[in-house]
C-alpha cells in the first residue's frame, strides 16, 4: 500500500481527495504553512477566504453539495474564527473536516506561553470536542493514519462535522498503514426492523390521504434516489421541510411544497394535517420545520422516522436505521395510490414587470421564481431571504441551500463560493439581508479572485427586518452602505441598484450575462415590508420574546 | 438595597454600569431581544457592529483603556462568533463579560430542537468554560444577583473573561438580593513576602547595572502608578515587553524601549542582557515577549514576579502577589541610581517627506513617528504593523494597543471603536496591513456610524507579507482592493491612495484635519519590503515551519 511511505500530510490529502474534497477553504498561519505548502503541491486546490468564518461557511456548503467538504486554518486565531460555522455544520448535518495547524509536539516540552495559545494546549481540542463527533490530535505518526481513518469514518457516518489537529512537525513525519480499525458495523435489528415496516405499510394501506414530509437527512445519507423510487411506486404525495428543501424535484407532478406549519402556504399545510398516515422521513423535529410550533401533527396519526429515531403511532422501535427502514417501505407491499386533486407549487410563470412600480417582497420572489434556470442554486441567508424564499419553485434536486435550522447570518455569500466550486455547473443565485451582508458578504473578494460568478439579490430594508417586528430599537440599524458601488473597491464584478420591478428586470438580464465575476443588486425595500411567511413567524417568535416573568 | 426590587436583567446593567462599561459591543438575535430592549432603556450605550467578531474585539479594547468591557450576543451563532476574541482576552488578561442570551428556561423541557442550538442546551456554556475565568448560566433568578457578583469578582481579580448566559425569560424577572458571598480574600503570606523583598533588595542594591523589565500586568493591576513612584525613586532603567509597551511612559529619561530579544533594538538589546539584576515585573515570558527564544536572559541574575509565579535566582517563593511584592521593592531600601548613559528611544523628529521617494516601511514608521500627538492611540494589528510598530515612540501611557501575544489578525479596526468609545479624548491611529483589513476592516462602517475618527493606515503589500518569508504561495496573495474607495461604499469617510512619501504627509495632514468620520489611508509597499524587526522575526519563525520531521 502506497500509504506506507506517505507523510502524515501526504496521507491527510490523499484521504481528502479520495473522498471528493478537491478544494479546501481557510486562511493561512505559521503553524499550519507547511501543510499548506503540502495541499499547493497536491491535487487539491486551496481557497484562501478573506476570512475564516468564510471558510468556514463555504466548506459547510462544500460539504452539502459533495458529500464532504474541508476547512484549514492556523491554531486557535484560525481555529476559534470557525467554531460557530462548525456548530451550523453540526447541528444540521453536514460533513466537514476541520483541520487545524498546532505547535509542533517537540515545542510543547514544559508548556511553554507560544503565540495563539489559550489556557492550555489541548483548548482549542477540547472545544472542538463539543463541536464535532469525532476529534483528534495527530500527536503521533505511528497512529496518525489510523486516526485520520477513524474521524472520516465518524463523518461519513454520522454526517456531521469532525476536527483533526495537525502539530506542525508532525505534517511532514512519516506515518505508518494503519491496521483497519473500523467502527463496528452499524446494522438495523432484523426481527425488530420487519415488524416495524409491516405496521407502517398496514398503517399506509389502511389510510385515506397518507403523505410523506421529506427532510434533509434524505439529502446527508444519499436516499433521494430511495424516495424518488418509493413515490413512482406508490404515487403517494410529498412535501418537504424547509431544511429539507429541495430534496424531492419540485416539478415533480406528486410534489405539495413546503410544509411549515403556519408559516408555510396555507394549502400545504391544510392538506399535509388532514392527512391520516404522514411519514415523516429524515426530518429533524425542529423549531423552524415546525414553524415555530405552529405545527399542528398528531402523532397518533404519524409515522416519523430519522437517524436518530424511529416511532408509529405511540410505539417506539429500537434498532432501526433510517436508511433501512426507508429500503423496508419501498420493498414493502404498499398500495399505489391513484391521483387525485393536491396542492402545487406555483407554476413557473412568466413575470411582467410593471414600469415604475416600486419594489415589495412579494412581487420581488414572484420575479425571482421566473429568474430560475436549470442551472441555478439557491443559497438563502435566515431571514426573509430563507422564509420568503422557502416557496420559490426549484427544479433540480439539491438546490436549495439555507440554514434553515441553525440559522447562522452570514452564511449565504460565502456559501455561494462553496456551492460554486463544489459543482462549477452551478450559478449561485444568493438571497441576503443587509445587515447578513455586512458580517461576511466581503468574501465577494475570493469569489472574484477566483472567477466566479455568482448572482447576489441583496434585500435591502435597512436592519435587522427579521427583529424590527418582535422588538425594535436602534439596535437594529445599519448603515445603508451604496451597496451597488462594491466593484470599485473590489475593482471587479457588476453591481446594480434597483427600486422598481423594471429596474430589476433590467439586472437580471444583465447578471446573467455576465460571466466570471459576481453580480451584486441592491433591491431597496420598505423596512416593513415583509412576506406574510416570515410576519407569521415574527408574531410567534414575538410572543417568546416579550414573555412574561419567570 | 435598590437591587431587591430590580430584574437580573436591571441588575446586570447597574452592575455594568457602575464598573465603568457604559457602552457595549454586539448584535441582537431573538434570544437576546429583550435585553437588549433592557440596555437602551439604561445609561449604557449599545453599539451593534456589523458582525460579532467585531464586537468581540471592540470590547476587549475597551476592556484595555477602561478596565472592563462586554459585549452581548445571541446564542451560539452569536456566542460562537466571539469564541476567538474571547480566547484572546483570555490569552491576553483583558477583563470582558460575555452576556449571551438563550433559550428561556420555560423553553427547555423535553430537550426540544430550538434554532441556534448545536447539540445539548450547555454546549455553548462548555466551550465558553474553556475560555473564560468563570462562566454562570442565570437560570435561577432567586440567586442570579449573586452569580453576577462571583463573576465580576473573577473577572477584575484575574483581569481575565467570564461569561454569562441570560436565558431570555429571566431576564425580566425579579431578583434577589445578594447575600454578599465574596471569593476569600487574596494574601500574600507576610513572612514569605518579607524574606523575597529583602532578597530581592539585596541583589539589586548589589548589582552595578539593575534593569527593570515592566509588562502587561502592570497595566491589567493598575500598578502603573506604583512602577512610576519606584522608577523616582531609584531612578533604575526601565525597558518594556512588547505586550507591555506603552506601560511606561516613553518620554521618560530613565525609559529605554521595547525589549524583544533579537527582534528588538540592538542598543536596547545588548543593556538588558547586560544587566546583573534584571527584574521582570508582570511580564508573561510568551515567545513573543522574548522575540521567538532569541532573549538571553540569564535566570541566575533575575528577578521575576508576575501574578502567577515569583523567583529570585533559583529560589521560587509561594503565595506572594504581584502587588504586594512591587509594593515591598517601593517600601524597601532600594539605593538610587545616578544618571549613567543608556539607550533611549528616537527622538520625535520632525519627518522631512522626499518628493517622489516611495515609500517603504523604515521611512513609513519613522514619518508616523513623527505624526504621533498627545491625543494619538495606536492600535496595531499582528504583522509588520505591530513588529515596526514597537518602536513607535508612544508619549503617553497606555497608548498602544495590539495583542502582541495571541496575535489575532482583524483586532485593530474593531478595537480602534472599542478605544475612542472607551475615551472620547483619544483619536486611534490604526496601523494594520491588507490581509488583517479584509478579516475585519469593514467595521469601519460601525465606526462611520457612531461618528468616530481614527486613522486608518493600511500597509498594502498585497498579501500575507508577515509568512511570505516563511513559506511563499498563492495562498498568501490577497485581492487588492481599492481601498481608498472604501468611502464610496459607504457613503462617508475619507480615502486615500498613496505611493510616496510626500503623498503620505498630504494625506496625514488632511486626515488630521477630518474629524467626525474614518479615515484610510492606503500605502503602497513592496511586498517584499519588511521592517529589520520583522525580518529578524520571520527568519526565526520560518525555521519552525520547516523543522525536520519527527
Amino acid at each position: 500500500m502506497a500509504s506506507s511511505v506517505l507523510t502524515v500530510g501526504e496521507y491527510l490529502i490523499e484521504r481528502l481527495y479520495s473522498h471528493g474534497v478537491h478544494h479546501i477553504f481557510g486562511v493561512p498561519g505559521d503553524y499550519v504553512l507547511g501543510f499548506f505548502k503540502q495541499l499547493c503541491d497536491s491535487p487539491i486546490k486551496v481557497i484562501n477566504t478573506c476570512d475564516e468564518q468564510g471558510a468556514g461557511f463555504a466548506a459547510d456548503a462544500y460539504a452539502r453539495v459533495r458529500g464532504l467538504g474541508a476547512v484549514c486554518v492556523t491554531y486557535c486565531v484560525g481555529g476559534l474564527k470557525v467554531a460557530n460555522t462548525t456548530a451550523q455544520a453540526y447541528a444540521e448535518k453536514s460533513p466537514v473536516v476541520v483541520i487545524s495547524g498546532a505547535p509542533g509536539t517537540n515545542e510543547r516540552h514544559k508548556n511553554p506561553l507560544l503565540h495563539h495559545k489559550v489556557r492550555e494546549f489541548d483548548t482549542q481540542l477540547k472545544v472542538f470536542e463539543q463541536l464535532t463527533v469525532a476529534a483528534t490530535v495527530l500527536d503521533d505518526p505511528q497512529t496518525a493514519f489510523c486516526e485520520i481513518d477513524r474521524v472520516f469514518e465518524a463523518a461519513l457516518r454520522y454526517r456531521r462535522p469532525v476536527y483533526i489537529e495537525l502539530p506542525r512537525n508532525v505534517a511532514r513525519a512519516t506515518g505508518s498503514a494503519c491496521h483497519l480499525r473500523e467502527l463496528p458495523q452499524e446494522t438495523s435489528d432484523p426481527a425488530t426492523l420487519g415488524e416495524a415496516v409491516k405496521e407502517a405499510v398496514a398503517r399506509i394501506n389502511a389510510s385515506r390521504q397518507p403523505v410523506i414530509l421529506a427532510g434533509e437527512e434524505l439529502h446527508r445519507f444519499a436516499l433521494q434516489p430511495l424516495l424518488a423510487q418509493l413515490i413512482e411506486k406508490t404515487n403517494i404525495p410529498v412535501a418537504s421541510t424547509i431544511l429539507g428543501k429541495s430534496v424531492f424535484p419540485e416539478s415533480h407532478p406528486r410534489y405539495l411544497g413546503v410544509y411549515e406549519g403556519a408559516m408555510g402556504r396555507e394549502d400545504v399545510r391544510d392538506y399535509v394535517e388532514a392527512s391520516d398516515c404522514l411519514v415523516l422521513l429524515g426530518a429533524l423535529m425542529t423549531d423552524m420545520n415546525l414553524g415555530i410550533y405552529t405545527a399542528n401533527l398528531d402523532p397518533r396519526r404519524s409515522i416519523y422516522c430519522a437517524t436518530e429515531k424511529l416511532t408509529i403511532g405511540y410505539h417506539s422501535y429500537e434498532d432501526v436505521r433510517l436508511q433501512d427502514f426507508a429500503a423496508g417501505l419501498l420493498a414493502g407491499e404498499i398500495e399505489r395510490r391513484v391521483d387525485g386533486p393536491t396542492p402545487h407549487p406555483l407554476p413557473l410563470a412568466q413575470f411582467q414587470p410593471v414600469q415604475d412600480r416600486p419594489m415589495t417582497v412579494l412581487r420581488l420572489f414572484q420575479q425571482l421564481n421566473a429568474f430560475l434556470d436549470d442551472e441555478t442554486i439557491v443559497v438563502a441567508d435566515p431571514g426573509d431571504a430563507l422564509f420568503a424564499g422557502a416557496d420559490l419553485f426549484i427544479p433540480g434536486k439539491t438546490r436549495f441551500l439555507a440554514p434553515a435550522y441553525y440559522a447562522s447570518l452570514g452564511f449565504a455569500v460565502p456559501a455561494a463560493l462553496g456551492a460554486q466550486m463544489a459543482d462549477a455547473r452551478l450559478r449561485p443565485l444568493v438571497l441576503v439581508g443587509d445587515g447578513a451582508f455586512q458580517m461576511s458578504g466581503l468574501e465577494l473578494s475570493t469569489i472574484a479572485r477566483f472567477g466566479l460568478d455568482p448572482i447576489v439579490v441583496l434585500l435591502n430594508n435597512r436592519g435587522y427586518g427579521t427583529e424590527r417586528p418582535m422588538q425594535d430599537g436602534s439596535f437594529n440599524d445599519v448603515l445603508n452602505w451604496n451597496y451597488s458601488r462594491l466593484p470599485e473597491l473590489l475593482g471587479t464584478g457588476r453591481g446594480f441598484e434597483v427600486s422598481t420591478e423594471d429596474q430589476l428586470a433590467a439586472a437580471l438580464h444583465e447578471a446573467r450575462r455576465h460571466r466570471g465575476s459576481f453580480s451584486l443588486i441592491d433591491v431597496h425595500l420598505e423596512p416593513g415590508d415583509l412576506s406574510p411567511a416570515l410576519r407569521r413567524m415574527t408574531d410567534s417568535m414575538g410572543q417568546r420574546v416579550r414573555p412574561a416573568a419567570v
